[in-house]
């Protein structure tokens, strides 16, 4: 496994290997590898006859008051990980790299990053779109993993590959969870341990909406009502969002017809986490 | 010479010339070929083994009353044009192709579009780097050739190609003028018999400027007076700007002590021309 930290070199690494007919999966990550991360990484393994991942806490996606200094890191960790399922190449730049002096062009999506996150978290899918568009031209994948934790990430990245017709493909997993149901997140390490547990009401809202949904419930804002009173029952939880959103538009649905993501962000403690359920789809807790 | 009209089989057509190791050189136009894009495509044919011209006139750059609707258009004099230069693919897409519905995507280059014509064009070099982004994804060249005469855009493009890390070269051209110094444009096109000798006087007030300088004055205020008055002595003429401006950051100098270009816009009747000078350099007029 290499590890590769100037966009030169990982170019020409890149130019070489798709040179020789191989195909090449790319998964961007913040580090701090979880077991998330782990599934992702291995059906990058799967796609690509070689696996790239990147480790880069982007800057340009946090807010001025957000946790950009005190993200987790841990790079020796993330590189044992990396190793262990296969990875060939981590993409480990720095800042100064990535957002030279006169640093000034970006990318933006507009439809579906108004709602949700992109309400609470303004120039949040700008940074990530605008370092996804870098990544891509740096690691020419021919295929990117993205987890479907992150949902309304997932739909602007492949809206932007569409629009700008970057020619790979992009592939959505499953979130992958703690035994209880907790979403895996690098920012769980924030919980304390009496916040746990109230942060297991965000999966089990979830639950409680699907329930709704398969005996029939299509009134969205009787599932919201039933999720928010759910998670105000517990201790430590503010609410930045529940919402019930059109998949292709992100738009908010007063009724749920085509297919609809209920989405959620709430701060436990400190830590804002966030999840979601697409209505329809299995949910394994 | 083949004609490509959709973004999947230009993509296909590239990445097999790139798979046999050939070198692809794009030149983008918007179509009514002259003479300066004739020099952009003799280069092109130059620098590459493949040589692709797009030809589409790009929407997103016209304003809302700008002259979208009537921009001078001809293909099967453009096909004959590119043909004689030895042109190996036309791609020619068309609206929908390039904006389908959902469309929503565009980069923005922020620092050296706000001057200039960013400010008498609002929207206008968005347009042009979100088109660019998208031809440069889709053809997929090594190197691309645009002319200098739109300076700004030329600075504008380096500036989205480094940023965003897309790993091809930006080649810039010198302006090619008609015998009596007028800059090639299509939109030159439209000047009425009357209005052509009053267009030269932004050719030739840019030799004033190259006089002035030569002889040692590097004073922004008194180039620009001395152009000023001389173009306003000719009918049809309204100048939108006359700016001297740092070949970097775009922004107006006051005094030219790094290299500097001056650049104008002005009205001739109907069109709104272009031209510009960077100081120190042959002005072959």
């Amino acid at each position: 496994m290499r590890v590769i930290e100037t966009i030169k070199e990982m170019q020409m690494f890149s130019e070489s290997v798709r040179m020789e007919g191989k195909k090449i999966a790319l998964v961007p990550t913040m580090g701090y590898l979880h077991e998330g991360h782990m599934s992702l990484m291995r059906e990058g393994r799967k796609l690509g006859d070689c696996l790239i991942i990147s480790i880069y806490v982007n800057p340009t996606q946090f807010g001025p008051s957000e946790d950009l200094d005190k993200y987790p890191r841990d790079f020796e960790r993330d590189e044992a990980l990396a190793q262990s399922v296969g990875v060939d190449v981590i993409f480990y730049p720095s800042n100064q790299e990535m957002y030279p002096d006169y640093y000034q062009t970006y990318v933006n999506v507009e439809g579906v990053t108004r709602n949700l996150c992109g309400l609470s978290r303004p120039g949040h899918f700008r940074g990530v779109t605008t370092v996804c568009a870098k990544l891509f031209n740096i690691a020419k994948p021919h295929v990117t993993v993205f987890g479907k934790k992150d949902f309304q990430q997932l739909v602007t990245i492949k809206r932007m590959v569409a629009d700008l017709n970057m020619d790979l493909e992009v592939v959505g997993l499953s979130t992958i969870r703690e035994p209880d149901g907790l979403a895996m997140s690098s920012r769980n390490t924030y919980l304390k341990k009496d916040e746990r547990e109230s942060a297991l009401s965000l999966s089990r809202s979830l639950k409680r909406a699907k329930k709704l949904y398969d005996h029939g419930e299509r009134n969205a804002a009787a599932i919201i009502k039933d999720m928010r009173t759910f998670i105000e029952g517990h201790p430590y939880t503010t609410i930045d969002y529940i919402k019930i959103c059109d998949t292709v538009t992100m738009e908010d649905v007063a009724t749920i017809e085509r297919e609809a993501v209920v989405a959620l962000a709430v701060r436990v403690g400190l830590p804002r986490l966030i999840d979601n359920y697409v209505f329809g789809e299995p949910l394994k807790l």
